[in-house]
């Protein structure tokens, strides 16, 4: 910076506040700064800031697996939101493995980010307290952890459930089916309490749970076969998925089998994955709006590094089906 | 630190020994270093450690399209390898917009990242060259630029559309449509030339360009509904899509229609897109290694960082044709 100010003729303090509040400058003298900066190839060290007290404007999030597309929606809601107010977001990918996790916050530590947004796939509150404790602010999205003493985005999926099993008692069916894996995922248990307890206020609705060993498409095909080997009298008649892309293996198998897709049995999913678009019977599902938990947690998260005596808050989303072909009656 | 060496009763230099280099300290010492660490809640600064000239492990790796799974393959590689080697990944997104990119690039400089990884979708020249006059060292992935001085790593996407004519041809088409945007996209463009040379080289074999507004699910169905359109005789028997969604969409038009995929006419994609995994018709492509294009990247990023000197390299991946029910004879 000492190079700068010579070049350009100016003290150090000018340049100092040329660089960080330009808009408090004279344009003249911005100018001719800037113009020194080229010609010197000079680059801000923002490590270096961070370093004698100025605050960070980074934002790291990390995220549980890049590849299932509700994680990069949450990325996208929450940079629209920083970028807007200065913050640059930096993305880390836990790749489905939780040790990556730790890693990946010990690192935004270390580098002493403004803050942290996490979007973890089981309770996080070890590594939460461990940041906390360093006095680093975190706010979780898309996990709801008992005792939580930090700010927390939601969907509510005990309501997601509940209007999917609500849904397809208003299209007619009788006989649901709730598939999912064994494994108690949060999303999934809370989906499920959704579903029992729409069908618990219905007359004459039965429920019966299919497990399936995973909620990728082999699940969906497990699932689909499974339903075709019950004898007819006993086949449910509208089937709820935890995971879209089972849902939609489902009707593949169904529709092979001859068995339609919605005529004959009607079939949806419950967490909107674009991976799932549904080919010939789009699939009816639950919006999880990634975006705007991503957005509602990086407001939140700057909130509170603005007034860090502020109270950790619960933002729960609502949940919103979609309705397509899967379960929609035919036009006739 | 200074607290640190106090709470150990060890010397300022043994604490950073411990900290940065365990393996060459005695176990005994490293326990209680790790000890005082743990009850003073010490967390080591790696931005006062890149200011006293200790190498920075982080790598920056900006994409252009976070939504598009070819960039997550692409991450998902580089961190294996930058893992294995005591690097960290983190990952910016410019969301489809270019300007984001160069502040994605700016930031990396300003917080003295070791190294950059870039996967743009246009010639970026002038964002490596600023980097590079500032000693910052970039691999482009995907990206083949003229007189490029950085190393970059390519699939090699003339042969791809070379591979997907071949096949078509040997599958017994012989009236062959290109679908594609009429922007010059680097990939499609270098697709259509290997088309043309397959073409150019077989008897018998006719290509014709159609052009769509979109390589998503929507300019596919125009596809198909031009396709449709044309008199029997002059309708392809052979399509390529220079993007999988659009072929998927093609394949629902055309078999909503009663045009039978593969019996009346084949149709292929060409970026192995996981979101198109295809439906009741999965669509034959031609892999592109994005895992493996990380990789590599991040291999040779390591190594013009730890030997400076070292020229750069090109490296072109070979596509796979990856054959599926959209073009295979039926089991009869």
């Amino acid at each position: 910076m000492n190079d700068v100010a010579r070049e350009a003729g100016v003290s150090l303090g000018t340049v100092s506040n040329v660089l960080n509040r330009p808009e408090s400058c004279r344009p003249e003298t911005v100018r001719r700064v800037q113009a020194a900066v080229e010609r010197l190839g000079f680059v801000r060290n923002l490590n270096a800031r961070s370093l004698v007290g100025a605050a960070s404007h980074t934002i790291g999030l990390n995220v549980f697996d890049l590849g299932n597309s509700l994680f990069v929606d949450i990325a996208r809601g929450a940079q629209t939101v920083l970028r807007d107010r200065g913050y640059q977001l930096v993305i880390t990918d836990s790749e489905v493995d939780q040790g990556r996790q730790r890693d990946h916050l010990d690192y935004f530590d270390e580098t002493r980010v403004a803050g942290v947004l996490l979007a973890p796939q089981f309770d996080p509150t070890e590594d939460v307290r461990r940041l906390a404790g360093h006095g680093r602010r975190t706010v979780v999205l898309n996990h709801d952890a008992a005792g939580a003493t930090w700010s927390t985005v939601l969907i509510d999926n005990e309501h997601a459930g509940y209007l999917a099993a609500s849904h397809l008692a208003e299209r007619g069916a009788r006989k649901l089916a709730f598939v999912t894996v064994a494994e108690q995922l949060q999303p999934a248990v809370e989906r499920r309490l959704g579903v029992g307890r729409a069908v618990a206020g219905m007359d004459g609705v039965s429920l019966r749970d299919l497990h399936v060993p995973d909620l990728e498409i082999d699940g969906g095909i497990d699932a689909g076969r499974a339903l075709l080997s019950l004898p007819e009298g006993e086949r449910p008649d509208g089937v709820i998925c935890v995971a879209d892309l089972t849902g939609m293996a489902i009707v593949q198998v169904l529709s092979g089998a001859g068995v339609r897709v919605p005529d004959d049995i009607l079939v949806m999913g419950c967490d909107s994955n674009i991976n799932a678009w549904g080919g010939d019977v789009p699939l009816t599902t639950v919006a999880q709006h990634g975006d705007e938990m991503g957005a509602a947690g990086a407001r939140i998260l700057l909130d509170e590094l603005a007034d860090p005596g502020r109270p950790p808050t619960r933002h729960v989303i609502r949940p919103e089906l979609i309705e397509r072909a899967s379960t929609s009656p035919r036009s006739r």
